[in-house]
C-alpha cells in the first residue's frame, strides 16, 4: 500500500500508526481491568494508562503533527490521507485550542469528579456531587467557546460526538418524536394486553445462557477468531485492533435477557468493528465514524433482528434447547410478547424499546438548557423529576434513581446523550433501506444473517471514519435524517403486540 | 518518598519509571497473547509490543540516559538510586556497546530463528535449522568481545543472566555435582524400590485439579488480590506490578503433577515478585535479582515444600478430598514414593529433581564448547546424544528429542541454562540456612507455611535486584555456593524414598 506514498506522507502515517498502537495497549489495559485484574494492581496500571495517554495527547497536538496537517491538507492524491488529515486536524483542533494548564486541570478534576459521583449516588446525596458537576459544566462552556460554534453554544459539544448534528437538527426532530412515542405510551398503557414478563424470569443457569449467547452470535457472524466474550459488570464491546474485537456480557441467573440482548447489542457494536476495511488498519480511519452510528448497528441487532417475530420463530427451539425445563411449557407468544414488554421505568439503562429515547430527551433538553445557562445544577433534581412524570409518566423518589443515574455528566460528557437517540433513528432509516434491497423478515425467519451482516459491512462497516455520519446516512438512504423511520418502525410492532 | 531527592535523581526516576510502565504495558500483552488473545489480531499486537519495546531499547541506550549515569554513579546517597544508576548502566552498557545495525539485524534473525527452529523441530530436521543456530553462536561471540570479559568468552554471555557467576565458579560446582549425581542414580537403580507412578495417573477432570492448585497457591500464601491464575499451554509466571503478579498453569486429565507442581512451581516465582519492598515499585530494581535466584524461589516451593513428606502427610487428605474417587484407595507412600520417582528421561522440562540437573550439565558443555569455538554447530546432535548417553544412561533416537527440545539457543539464549542448576544449588542452600532458624520440617508438617514465605521475603524477595545474586547467598547463607547442601539434601532423600 505504502509505495504509491510519498516521503511526507509515509511519515504521517507511520506517525498516527504509532498512535494507533499506544490507544491498542490503552485499550488492552482497559478491558483488562474490567476483566478479571487483580485489585492491588490497579493503581499502578491506572497510572501506566495516563503516561501512554499523556503520550498520545502530546503526539495529538505536537508541532510536528501541525507541520503535517499544514503540508498535506488538501495537498495529497490519497483519500485515505486525506481522511487520516481531516480526523487529526479535528483532534488537533480540540486539544489544542484549550490552554493546556486548564486541560490538565480538567482531566485531573474528571476522574476525582468520577469517583465523588459514585459515592454520591451510593449515598444519594446530590449535595455532595453538585459543586464537581458545576464545575464540570463550567469547563465545558468554557471548552465550547474555546473551539467555537455557530448558532448554538452546544453545537461545539455534540460536534465531540456526532459531527453535523447540531441543536437546529435535533429541535426539528426530537420533539416530533416524543410527541408520537407519549401516543404510543399511552395507547399501550390502555390497552387490554397485559405482557407478562414472569415467564422469562426463571432461574437461568449462566452456562446456558452463555451457551445461547455464544451461538447466536457465532450466526450473527461475529468472527471469533477476532473477538472473544467475557462476563463483566458493565457489558461493551473495545475494538484493540481490526483482528480483535472483543465483547463482554453480563449475566443474571434470574433474567436471561441481560445477557442475550446485552451480548446480541454488544456483537452489533463488535460486528462494526470487525469489519472496517483493513485498508484503514492502524490509520487515524480505523474505528466507528460516531457514537451515532455505533449505537445504530448495535440497536439494530438488538431490536430490529433479535426482539422481531421471525427472529423467534427461528430460534425459539435453539433458545428452548439451551433454557432449563421450567422454559419448556412457555406460550410462544406470551415469550415474545413479554421480550418486547413496554414498561415506564426510572433507569435508562433499564428501559424498553420505546420509553428508552424519551430518558434521552429528558437529558438532552437539561443539558442544552445547563450549557446554554438557561437552568442551575442545583435545579437539576427537580426538573429532572418533573421532565421524567411528563414524559413517562413516572417520578424518582431519589436522586440516585433520577439525576444521578448515569456516569456520563460526572466526567463531562456533555453533548452525548442524544447520541442514543440518533441511533434508534439511524437504525430505523438504515432498516427501511435494507428493506428496499432486501426480504428483511424472510431473511431474519430463515436465521440466515449473512446477508445482513454483509448490507451492513457494504453500506456503513467497511467505511470506518472514511465518511462522516450524516454523510453515511445520506448515501444509504438516499435522504435526510427522517424520525418517521423509527415512529413507524414503533407503530407497526407495538400494533401487533399489544392489539391496538 | 521523592522528598529528599534532588531535581536530577528526581528526573531520573520519572525516566525509569516511564520505562518500567512500558514494560508493564508489554507484560500484560504478552500475557494476553499467552490466554486467549483471538488469532487474527496477533500480528498487530506484535507489532504493537515491537514498538514499545523499540522505546525502552531507545531510552535503555538515550544520551539522556547516559547523562543521568555519569552525573548520578556515585554521586548519590539514596542507595535506591545508586543500584538503579548500576542497573542501568549495565544495560547501557550491554545495548549500546553493539553497532546499532548489527543489534537490529539479531533482532530480526531472532524472530526467524525461532520461528525455523519451531518448524525444524516439528519435522526432525535439524540441517533445516543449523544455518540459524551458527549465525546465531556468531553473534553472540562478536557480542560477548563487544562486551568483554575476563579469562572466558563465555563469561559474557553467563554475566547476561547470572551477574558474577563465572565458569571458573562452574567448572568448579558442576563436575562434582554431576559425578555425585550419577552416583546416587547409580544406586536408584540398583534400588529393589520401584516407585508406580500409575498411581497418580488417574483421570482427574480439570476443575478439581485447579481447586486443589488454588487452595495450595493461597496456603503458601500468594495473595490473589494482586494476582491471579490462569490457563496456558506453558506455564509461567509474570510480574506487572508488585499488586498484578500472575500465574498459569497447564492441566493434563490424565496426570494431574503437571498442574499441581507446575502451579506451586510458578507460585514460587510468584511469590518472590509479589514481595519485592513497595519502595522499589517502578524503578529498574522492582524484579528479581537474577534467572538462578528466581529459579531457586520456585524450586524451593516444589522441591523443599511439596515433594516431601511431611508436606504430603499434611495435604494427603486435602488431595483426596479434591481428587477422583479412583484415587482414594491409594496407599500414602506408593503416592509419596511415586511423587518422588527418578527416571532418566530425554526431555528437560520432563526430568525429575534428580536428573535435571545432568540435563543442564549437558547443555552447559556444549554451549561453553561451541562459544569457545571448540566444536562445531554441525557436531551438536552427535555430541548431544553422547553426553546424554553418557550421563543419564539414556540416547534420544531423534534431535527433536534431542538437541532441539529447547528454544533457548535458537533466540540466542546461551549463557542461560546454567541458571537453572544454579537455581536447585541456591534453593539448596538457602534450605540450610533456613533449617538453622525454623523448624522447617514441622512448619511444612503443620501446613502454616507463612513462616516459610516470610523468611524467604525477609532475606531473599523483598531486595529485588538491591542485591547481586550471589550477594544475596553469601548474606543469607554465610557461606559462598556450595553445592554440598543440594547433594545432601538429594542423597537423605533418595536414601528414604529407595532404601539404600
Amino acid at each position: 500500500m505504502g509505495e504509491q506514498w510519498n516521503q511526507l506522507e509515509q511519515q504521517f502515517m507511520d506517525y498516527t500508526k504509532e498512535m494507533s498502537q499506544y490507544e491498542e495497549a490503552i485499550g488492552l489495559m482497559f478491558w483488562d481491568l474490567r476483566t478479571g485484574a487483580p485489585k492491588k494492581g490497579v493503581e499502578g496500571r491506572s497510572d501506566v494508562i495516563a503516561t501512554l495517554s499523556q503520550k498520545v495527547h502530546e503526539m495529538t497536538t505536537s508541532v510536528e503533527m501541525k507541520g503535517y496537517i499544514d503540508e498535506l491538507k488538501g495537498n495529497t492524491n490519497d483519500p485515505i490521507i486525506q481522511k487520516s488529515i481531516e480526523e487529526c486536524e479535528k483532534n488537533y483542533n480540540q486539544y489544542s485550542k484549550i490552554p493546556s494548564e486548564e486541560y490538565k486541570e480538567y482531566v485531573s478534576l474528571q476522574s476525582k469528579s468520577e469517583a465523588v459521583w459514585e459515592e454520591a449516588k451510593e449515598k444519594n446525596d446530590f449535595e455532595m456531587y453538585r459543586p464537581y458537576l458545576e464545575k464540570m459544566v463550567e469547563y465545558n462552556k468554557r471548552f465550547a467557546e474555546y473551539w467555537g460554534y455557530e448558532d448554538h453554544i452546544y453545537n461545539a459539544l455534540l460536534n465531540n460526538f456526532e459531527p453535523g448534528v447540531t441543536v437546529d437538527v435535533l429541535d426539528q426532530v426530537f420533539p416530533k418524536v416524543r410527541k408520537e412515542l407519549t401516543n404510543l405510551l399511552q395507547k399501550i398503557q390502555t390497552s387490554d394486553v397485559k405482557p407478562n414478563p414472569s415467564v422469562l424470569t426463571g432461574e437461568f443457569p449462566k452456562q446456558l445462557q452463555q451457551d445461547f449467547s455464544l451461538e447466536i452470535l457465532n450466526r450473527m457472524g461475529y468472527d471469533f477468531e477476532a473477538g472473544r466474550l467475557n462476563e463483566t459488570v458493565h457489558p461493551f464491546a473495545i475494538g484493540l485492533n481490526t483482528g480483535d474485537v472483543r465483547v463482554t456480557t453480563k449475566y443474571d441467573e434470574a433474567d436471561f435477557r441481560t445477557a442475550v440482548f446485552g451480548t446480541i447489542h454488544e456483537g452489533g457494536h463488535a460486528l462494526y468493528e470487525q469489519n472496517i476495511d483493513q485498508k484503514l488498519a492502524y490509520t487515524p480511519l480505523a474505528g466507528g465514524t460516531s457514537m451515532g452510528i455505533h449505537e445504530s448497528q448495535s440497536l439494530f441487532w438488538e431490536n430490529f433482528v433479535a426482539r422481531t417475530e421471525p427472529f423467534w420463530k427461528n430460534h425459539f427451539d435453539l433458545f428452548l434447547a439451551n433454557a432449563p425445563e421450567t422454559f419448556r411449557y412457555v406460550d410462544f407468544y406470551d415469550f415474545f410478547n413479554a421480550v418486547n414488554e413496554v414498561k415506564p421505568s426510572l433507569i435508562r439503562i433499564e428501559a424498553d424499546e420505546l420509553t428508552y429515547c424519551l430518558h434521552i430527551m429528558v437529558r438532552y433538553e437539561l443539558e442544552k438548557a445547563l450549557i446554554n445557562s438557561e437552568i442551575e445544577v442545583q435545579d437539576l433534581p427537580k426538573l429532572w423529576n418533573d421532565k421524567m412524570e411528563e414524559y413517562l409518566g413516572v417520578r424518582p423518589t431519589s436522586d440516585r434513581e433520577g439525576v444521578m443515574q448515569d456516569v456520563h455528566w460526572s466526567g463531562g460528557a456533555f453533548g452525548y446523550f442524544p447520541s442514543y437517540a440518533l441511533g434508534y433513528m439511524y437504525a430505523a432509516q438504515f432498516h427501511s433501506a435494507m428493506k428496499q434491497e432486501l426480504d428483511v423478515e424472510k431473511i431474519i425467519g430463515k436465521g440466515d444473517f449473512d446477508q445482513i451482516r454483509s448490507w451492513l459491512t457494504e453500506n456503513i462497516h467497511q467505511y470506518g471514519k472514511m465518511k462522516k455520519p450524516l454523510e453515511i446516512l445520506e448515501d444509504v438512504t438516499s435522504e435526510k435524517l427522517n424520525p418517521e423511520h423509527l415512529i413507524n418502525h414503533l407503530t407497526e410492532k407495538y400494533q401487533k403486540v399489544y392489539n391496538f
